[in-house]
């Protein structure tokens, strides 16, 4: 029987556990990553290209990459694209690729590199349903791990992996540690009402709706609007053909 | 109105939060050293000195004192005691310090300290009550430091949060982070049942069995046996005199 493990924040994520090539690693960053990146590569980007350094960024605007990049909740100011999914909803992208930093997102995603994960794919609720049906059919160990804000627990993406790991579950997947069992109670407590549950929840909501960032929540809610797998292949991610 | 934050794991304790000298440090490790501190000191220990480090404690224990210690949930082979709460309930401890070194509990305890809490104190479902009172007695904020398990999120000690949020709350304080609410969740679908909630979700306590250490939860979950505040000063934990 394949396992579900989650990471509730970057900096719990050690070699201390029992990680292997074996595992295939889903990156959460509700509010917003990995929700743009959805967005992105299904509006028809070629690929997003996560980077940490803002430096590096910088000269990669230079020598021509369309850039992303986000600071605090904020774009920042040399940057194309912030991270308001809104943004990549537009033709400009289409066949570019993105150079992209985040505050958590792009730390997520180191971790789960420096952890040899065999696959690392990128989920949302905007593509719930797709990154589930992946896994279910790839049948390796998997491992959520919430980029979280700044290392803290982050409610939505905590929230988010109750909701993956209730679609694996009912594929017979098992839940391998108590972190996914608290994502599954999570979910199963506030699903008739994710948007609400997240209003109630999310310190995270609540500091994009004082940098008058409004209509993130509604949006990053939806369900399988982006019904597309982006997955990590030397050092890009783009969207997985079957 | 003074707030409650919660922090999963040492890990993810570190200065980026806003954390001061006007928040009441709650040290919570169920499994089981802040349950066996209860035990001890209400069973009148004088103190419990929190070690980290072995070799210091074998030295103590050369220099005449009562030494526990405890490494991967078994007991080490020169200390007097490990960290099954039923071993405490003995008069041998009456009126004698005991010096205490525990895998995840001290690792709590110590970032506590290197935060400059204000003041550190000890729960868990043996003094609930007690500490919920001291808690709102002292009207400051509230910081709720679950010790895990080798740095990783343990269902039991988040669960103990809850509860301890869900009685401040009823007092007037307010949850202020992602993790005290997740917490209040946790405690809210598992409470009418909470042992068949904790063996349904803690894997620590699924190693302890696997030690065959079989009395643990119905034990680590009685609730207000232990009605002390165990509070640490200069270095050591006794028992509060109002």
């Amino acid at each position: 029987m394949k396992k579900i493990e989650t990471v509730f924040s970057p900096a719990i994520f050690d070699n201390s556990m029992p990680f292997s090539e074996n595992y295939v690693a889903v990156i959460v960053d509700i509010f917003r990553a990995t929700t743009c990146f959805c967005v992105a590569l299904y509006q028809g980007a070629k690929a997003i290209i996560p980077i940490v350094d803002l430096e590096i960024l910088k000269q990669m605007k230079e020598d021509g990459y369309i850039v992303a990049a986000e600071r605090n909740g904020q774009k920042v100011a040399f940057a194309n694209y912030g991270n308001d999914p809104h943004e990549y909803l537009t033709n400009a992208i289409v066949g570019k690729e993105i150079a992209y930093s985040t505050t958590n997102g792009t730390r997520a995603i180191d971790k789960a590199i420096e952890n040899n994960c065999s696959d690392i794919v990128i989920g949302s609720f905007l593509n719930l349903t797709a990154i589930a049906d992946f896994l279910v059919q790839n049948q390796k160990d998997v491992l959520i791990v919430c980029a979280g804000w700044k290392n803290q627990f982050s409610f939505e993406d905590a929230f988010f992996a109750g909701a993956l790991s209730e679609c694996l579950i009912m594929n017979g997947f098992e839940p391998d540690d108590d972190a996914t069992k608290t994502a599954v109670i999570m979910w199963q407590a506030g699903k008739t009402n994710p948007i609400a549950t997240m209003e109630k929840n999310s310190s995270h909501l609540k500091r994009l709706l004082s940098l008058d960032i409004t209509n993130t929540l509604p949006f990053a809610m939806q369900q399988d609007i982006c019904p597309i797998v982006p997955i990590m292949e030397n050092g890009k991610i783009h969207s997985y053909k079957n």
